[in-house]
């Protein structure tokens, strides 16, 4: 075991609640003296304690003393009070020698204080190690933290030849069971599963978590400009909806406010809601990861806006022919104008394949906030 | 080094002439006694020796008795005068002790016949060893051999929406260069490259194959129903062109057979040409492996007439909206229509993934033909 699998072990806890710590990060952490793994934990629950806590606790339930161990934890630890005291002090109570992280902080209220801490009490920092990974379980909190958005990932189901849909609007099923289920971890994973009004029109879609077990169902969202979704949808299960509208409607409002579902009046652009204004809206009520499932208008609206930062992709083995594409866009002149994402991950599932993109541009500024390749970390 | 390396290295041989055997299969075979390797060889081009013949050779050269010892051969040992005598006879003159070989030949003039004779002669034979990946070097002549048509397999190159060219028909570049270089690599296989007339209008290609090493070009050919084909077209360079048409205009084809053109006339079906007619003619001109670039409007018939057998897909990691889809096909009622393919290779080239998928009944059929799963071998 070396510092590396120390590491793989932390950035595995963290994706163990992947499904439940939201608003705050899946962080992991080990400790580890002499070859020797003292305590582990990973951040519980809003409220409940961080991974470096969970980890300290476990590790003196076990009647460890912890001074001069290696904490390897994958998120810089805290130094400022939330709903919990600060990490960083739960550290130097225990006086470990040395302290491995994956990713700075991209909190402004933490940045790089955690580290300053540990360091002004002599202990040795290492940051950088895991970062890809790190980054990957956490994209949306450091997206929110860093450029006040969440993460949004578009879901895309389509055969070879990118069709998601016959012409008569079937889509049930372009891909196959597996494929379906592990889209439903990536509901899971995020903080708002966002729609279109014309796919709750088409399809009446519940959007909830069913295939993979989780404490805590996203919020349903859609952007319905004006404000014409059928009060019957299946949406309206009494669990929050959120609408987000240009044109108002009072009635309408208040009987929907009484089965949870909150209407947001969005500024207009280009006769449609404002979706950079969404994307805002969602960043100051917490929310991390955004789980696109919508109809190629709004796929196209939101990829014109620059609103999409990852793309997920299940391909089927299949030719359709004419029917119907993913997103609905503009056409371009020039090849060079086509939006442009970068493979990073690709898998079987059952007999789709499964392809992520994610933007560039995007992913450079939060590799940059955390760490990865800043000047003065070199 | 066990069985298993032994033939990993005979189909490493075989592939080294993936480009020079046509339309002879490339096989590779490797001589073995007592954990050294006495020879080895693979066919050489049309009227030389076969892989069983040159790797013979080697370990004579290197003065070795081959007495007792094991051959590796990717395909069953021919049993027929062709344009060399048969190499089972070689084989038997040298009196190996075993014969491992991973397909059996599916030339009908062959087809067993080969190790009988070797079991007549005491000599342990084994097969299947290796059966997969001696099929995917060989998918035409297999497929020549037992069904008298050729392994068609069909290149795109599309964006991961599934788009293959601008609406004002842009196509240069979808995807990047790595994309493009492998695509030259299955171009250089193929014992014809064919396309469609609307192509040769629009982009004018050359076909050629650039970007490999290789010592023959594959015959170009275009579906020309109207023979409507541009004479000063780039593909008439001297180099053999065929053409397939339904309309035959002498005068034209007179001109153009002076520029080593062929005009074939093929029966009309659906008012167009006969593509499964085109196939079952490429089949007796020996043709093994067609490799398809061609139009949305070919992609479709060649689908619809149940011509292709393999989608070698290059998918650019972009999104263009509305712009032109790789296939076009009256629209389908029911999902259950799509041409529903298996995929079994992925890679990243570059920027770009290629993703290969083939016909599963016609994979089988080539599977059965080569001993993969026969009853009489179980």
């Amino acid at each position: 075991m070396n510092d590396q699998d120390y590491m793989d072990r932390a950035l595995a806890l963290a994706r163990s609640v992947m499904f439940s710590t939201s608003p705050n990060p899946r962080v992991g952490c080990v400790i580890v003296n002499q070859g020797q793994i003292l305590g582990e934990g990973a951040t519980q629950p809003p409220g409940g304690p961080h991974a470096e806590v969970c980890a300290i606790r476990d590790a003196q339930a076990k009647g460890h003393a912890l001074a001069g161990s290696t904490f390897y934890v994958t998120l810089e630890p805290c130094s400022h009070y939330g709903r919990t005291p600060p990490c960083v002090d739960a550290l130097l109570a225990v006086k470990p020698a040395r302290v491995v992280i994956a990713a700075r902080d991209p909190n402004p209220l933490v940045s790089g204080a955690g580290i300053g801490k540990l360091q002004d009490a002599g202990i040795t920092v290492e940051i950088g190690l895991g970062l890809e990974q790190a980054l990957e379980i956490n994209p949306g909190f450091v997206s929110r933290m860093s450029t006040q958005r969440p993460w949004v990932r578009m879901k895309i189901a389509s055969t070879l030849d990118g069709k998601v849909a016959l012409n008569n609007g079937r889509s049930q099923w372009i891909t196959g069971g597996q494929a379906r289920a592990d889209g439903h971890h990536w509901r899971a994973r995020a903080c708002v599963i966002l729609t279109g009004s014309g796919t709750v029109r088409d399809d009446d879609p519940q959007l909830t978590v069913r295939d993979v077990h989780t404490s805590r169902q996203p919020i349903r969202a859609v952007i319905d400009s004006q404000f014409a979704i059928d009060e019957d949808a299946r949406l309206f299960d009494g669990n929050p909806v959120w609408i987000f509208v240009t044109e108002y409607n009072v009635a309408k409002a208040e009987r929907l406010a009484a089965r949870n579902v909150r209407v947001i009046t969005v500024n207009e652009k280009n006769r449609h809601v404002d979706l950079k204004a969404v994307m805002a809206w969602l960043g100051q009520q917490d929310i991390n990861e955004v789980h696109v499932e919508a109809g190629p208008g709004l796929n196209g609206a939101l990829l014109q806006a620059g609103c999409v930062d990852e793309l997920l992709v299940y391909l089927a083995p299949t030719i359709l022919g004419d029917a119907r594409s993913a997103v609905a866009h503009t056409p371009f002149n020039v090849l060079a104008d086509a939006y442009r994402f970068e493979f990073f991950d690709t898998a079987a599932c059952g007999k789709d394949m499964r392809l992520r993109a994610r933007m560039p541009t995007r992913w450079n500024q939060l590799q940059l906030q955390s760490g990865g390749t800043q000047p003065d970390m070199e």
